[in-house]
């Protein structure tokens, strides 16, 4: 709320700003790297909790003994890991100011990269909520097998809790995030000692010896992934890829850094990638190790901290709670980015401009019913079943990514352009990138590709259908914006108006009129009454009292009803008034009965309501209500009343 | 439609009214006594199409053998036909405006007992509705067997097909009820002669003899109607007393009939009382003689149809068609009267005041909605069978009754007292109507106990409900009227106004805004913009356009918004200045774009819908929306858009 003292009314035509807060210094302290780290890498790191898990699943669908190949597709995302967060390292250097995948695209590529990118991110968000949700529930379930069963209802209550907890207003602060993602990260790496001893010390014992997967010519397990393809392969890898999502967010977030704003996001950027792909990597080895072979009911993550910990004691839970923790937390970055996003977008002229201004209370709950909704839908479709999210989810993801890096490299490029200076200047930062957006170029087509069946292609038509809206939304305001500027060389009707005229309308002669005039005669010293006569008889008698009433001086114009309808006559009085003064405008005065029993408020206003359907908006006419406030309740202290009325 | 020739504009102040048509005169022709029957008794004579059966229907349950005593019963109904009948004369002569019970009631018992009647007669054409189509399409299943079992949906499809004519504005004429009335009566008068022809020829085959169900001795009978008590009895002519629904008919619509109105009346009920009280006897009669055991999917008349013209030919058919027709008809009646008691109740603040003018065609579909929607209810809830709603019909019948001709009692009474005569000057009438009146008392107890436990208890709940809500609506305003009172005997905020400010709130320097600037100071010299600047930036910039801009002449008030918010910064700074200066009238002006292209509408006005929901209303503010025509279709002829955006 605005107090006050802010109102600041300047007798020279405008307000001197005093020193006004920019909502973002109100709202966001910058933040050093310990707390920035919690807060940009919670959804990427809380991404190794399911990755590891949605490879094995797609290779131990054929057989247990094809886990074996989850070590070199991880190696590969790993590979891809450092290839990606090295070329966003050069977005953070380009963009101090912060490069999302939007603007990026947008301001390197054009304006349908640049949407392209921005649809994906923001179906991307959906996603996040619901592969966020169900993982978290997932990991929750896995510790409390009595849950399973319950994972949907679970999953949408996860959903509107945090959508719940946002539309309350709690704000985003370094310390909510701290917790679950340190915890997260203590736990994991406390598993992976304790995996690593129990491997050191010969508890290891995989379906298929290294050796024998790779070369090693073991007959028994030839014939054992015999339905090993290479599309199967890409398949498990494409779905191993979401351990890059979130990747991005130090990027978009450079600003909310303490200077140097860059190196700082660079540093923590360099922190959250080593801490990503050790994790990952370690949870990846193993699952090998241990042999775990996923199963309904049960996460990845909880057979091997079961393993890992001989049993599910304390440290095991522990584990679980801090997954859950960090997932649900994950959902909560979504519900930020969601609405920052549509208004980068809406101020674009891409989308409604009610959706411009992400600080208005009302546009940022609308972008939190939307997310909350649509993840909801999601999750009921998909029966809350994170395998079954993840095609959908993957494609979005390494579009935004693609479209960013390729952004890059014709950044790098104009950059050299502008400053005169060689392309090799920056031969470093443009081959990174270039090699970034080639790599996930490549892995949005075999994602596209390998998981067109399972989902993806849902993402290929929601995609084109939600950018051609977009479009939709941009041409309509031109098209408006030319409309407008033709009308302005036209006549326009009301601003030839050589006078408005007022006319009030009554519906007897009560002390509720009465005021009504009193009022229009502040607005107007040419005032017209006008009342529709259903009884002719009652007609001539308002008629005979309007003139020993002090509102002589008034003329009351009495409308015959030969249908006895009241708001028919008036409107075409009204309306055969505007055909024959065309330059004139009618302000038709409504009188209404405003009380605070909004129960019995029909019980009054049958006719305002009907005039206000039937008038508003009619060509030539502009409304004023005049509303008569009457204290029904002396114990409501407010005089409210349901605007629908 | 009122024509423009209508519009008189009288510059004295008053329009003379020509010699306006009152729609009573319009609408309905004054009726001679042929159709006037028609339209009035269709209600009432249709009821022997199901009265008989609901008598047997309790008996026989007992025993086949039972149905013998429908003759008594049916004696003492034919014996209260002509009671009720000759007291609603004695209503006829003293009340030649038409004397329904509510009125006749209400003046001379006063408010309550009026509006019991009132309340009654209301709940009674809701049961006319669902009784009527239930009957009809009884009938017509009878007639075709295969549509057994779709009982409840051609209920609501007869029922809806009817509210939809009355939507449409079918008018009521008598010739849309010579034919299924005569047609009806006719077909009723064949089928008897055919039967008496039978029964004279020899095909009685009652279950029991006379002799044997009245005191002829026969062992075999009382041993078989051992299960017959005086409860039963007394049930059965509850239930056969709905064949005197709809006899008040002629009584409310005197004014309806050519002059000599009253004379006309009474024969019009001579004759509707005639053929009523001859049919029901014979049906009674004839289903003792054939006897016929009512049983699913069958009705009584169907049955002796068939028996009476030996077969299911041309003549059986046309009986069925007639009798669906004219209980179709009845239904109608009530769509008629329904909103027209209604209105009356409405005039004397019983019921909310938007229902006083049932001339108004919102009034009228209203009332058609709710009479249908709760009917079609009754219908799903009982399954749609007539004699389960039958017990519900009755109490609000008599109850009705029993107040009306109490009423008529005391207008003798009061009569007298007025013209100083004897009370023996009326003895013929008094006693008439005191007989009708204690008779219909006793009826409605009987009723009301007989039937308790078969569905008359909701009425005797429903019945109090509805009073007490007609109480409350008449004492809200009661209060209302005090208050408003009280006010005007104290300060007014409004009235005391010394001036109105006219504030324009702007969202840009746009075009649009341009012109809402020339209209409002079309409206006001005195205009002060208000922007509300959410991003400081752009409210400096908005205040420097504003000095170069044309509008320097206004002031321009920039409101900051320290948390980005646009309506609430806006609502502050008007109720500080409501605050600050109590007597000044605020007049806000809000630019609305208006188009012809209602889909996208939501594209424009994010923040003029967001102003008027939360400041319509608000204390010392008055709103008037400035709308700004774009035609965005061409092929729209009209800008339309909807209201509730």
């Amino acid at each position: 709320m605005s107090s006050p003292s802010h109102l600041l009314v300047n007798r020279f035509k405008r307000i001197v700003f005093g020193s006004p807060k920019r909502t973002d210094q109100a709202h966001h302290e910058r933040l050093g790297i310990p707390i920035a780290l919690a807060v940009f890498s919670a959804d990427g790191l809380s991404s190794v909790a399911y990755a590891t898990e949605e490879i094995l699943l797609i290779l131990t669908a054929v057989t247990a003994a094809a886990a074996v190949y989850s070590l070199p597709i991880g190696l590969a995302i790993v590979a891809l890991i450092m290839i990606v967060a090295a070329s966003y390292n050069q977005t953070i250097r380009a963009y101090p100011t912060g490069g999302g995948s939007y603007i990026v695209s947008k301001e390197n590529l054009g304006k349908l990269p640049g949407l392209v990118a921005g649809a994906a991110l923001l179906i991307d968000y959906v996603m996040t909520v619901a592969v966020s949700a169900a993982a978290g529930i997932a990991a929750l379930v896995a510790a409390i097998p009595a849950l399973q069963g319950y994972e949907v209802p679970l999953c949408l209550a996860a959903i509107w809790f945090v959508a719940w907890m946002n539309l309350r207003g709690v704000k985003e602060s370094g310390s909510i995030f701290a917790l679950p993602t340190y915890g997260f990260v203590l736990m994991v790496f406390v598993m992976l000692a304790f995996g690593l001893y129990r491997v050191m010390t010969g508890d290891w014992h995989p379906h298929a010896s290294v050796l024998a997967g790779f070369g090693g010519g073991d007959p028994a397990f030839y014939e054992a992934t015999k339905g090993i393809t290479w599309f199967l392969i890409l398949r498990a890898f494409a779905s191993g890829c979401t351990a890059l999502s979130g990747l991005e967010a130090v990027s978009n977030g450079v600003q909310a850094f303490k200077a140097p704003e860059d190196k700082n996001a660079i540093k923590t950027l360099s922190v959250a990638r080593t801490l990503l792909f050790t994790m990952f990597a370690g949870i990846t080895v193993l699952a090998y190790g241990f042999n775990v072979i996923p199963h309904d009911g049960e996460t990845v993550m909880s057979l091997i901290a079961a393993e890992a910990f001989g049993g599910r004691g304390f440290l095991y839970f522990l584990v679980q709670a801090f997954t859950t923790g960090i997932l649900l937390l994950a959902t909560n970055t979504a519900y930020a980015d969601f609405p920052r996003l549509s208004s980068l977008i809406a101020r674009d002229g891409f989308l409604p401009r009610r959706f411009a201004n992400r600080g208005d209370s009302l546009v940022f709950h609308w972008g939190i019913y939307i997310l909350a909704g649509i993840a909801s839908l999601l999750i009921v479709l998909f029966n809350g079943s994170t395998h079954h999210l993840i095609p959908l989810y993957a494609v979005g993801v390494f579009t935004a990514f693609t479209l960013s890096q390729t952004g890059m490299v014709v950044h790098w490029l104009k950059e050299a352009k502008a400053k005169s200076e060689s392309v090799l200047k920056h031969w470093w930062s443009l081959s990174l990138n270039a090699l970034g957006a080639f790599i996930c170029a490549v892995i949005t087509i075999v994602v596209a590709v390998a998981k067109f069946t399972q989902g993806a292609w849902i993402i290929l038509i929601v995609l084109p259908l939600f950018i051609g809206y977009m479009l939709h939304v941009h041409s309509y305001y031109d098209r408006f914006k030319n409309k407008v500027e033709a009308l302005l060389k036209e006549h326009l009707t009301m601003d030839d108006a050589r006078r408005v005229k007022v006319i009030l309308t009554i519906g007897g002669l009560t002390p509720v009129i009465d005021h009504a005039m009193r009022v229009a005669h502040r607005i107007s010293k040419d005032v017209t009454a006008v009342y529709v006569a259903v009884e002719p008889e009652i007609g001539e008698k308002v008629a005979r009292k309007w003139d020993k009433a002090r509102h002589s001086g008034t003329e009351l114009v009495v409308v015959p009803s030969p249908y006895r309808e009241v708001v028919a006559p008036l409107k075409e009085y009204l309306e055969q008034m505007h055909r024959q003064e065309p330059h004139t405008l009618i302000n038709l005065l409504v009188p209404v009965i405003v009380t605070n029993e909004p129960f019995d408020d029909y019980l009054h206003n049958g006719y305002a309501d009907q005039i206000l359907r039937e008038l508003r908006f009619s060509e030539g006419i502009i409304i004023t209500e005049i509303p008569f406030y009457v204290n029904m309740n002396p114990d409501a202290t407010k005089i409210v009343i349901d605007p629908a009325q």
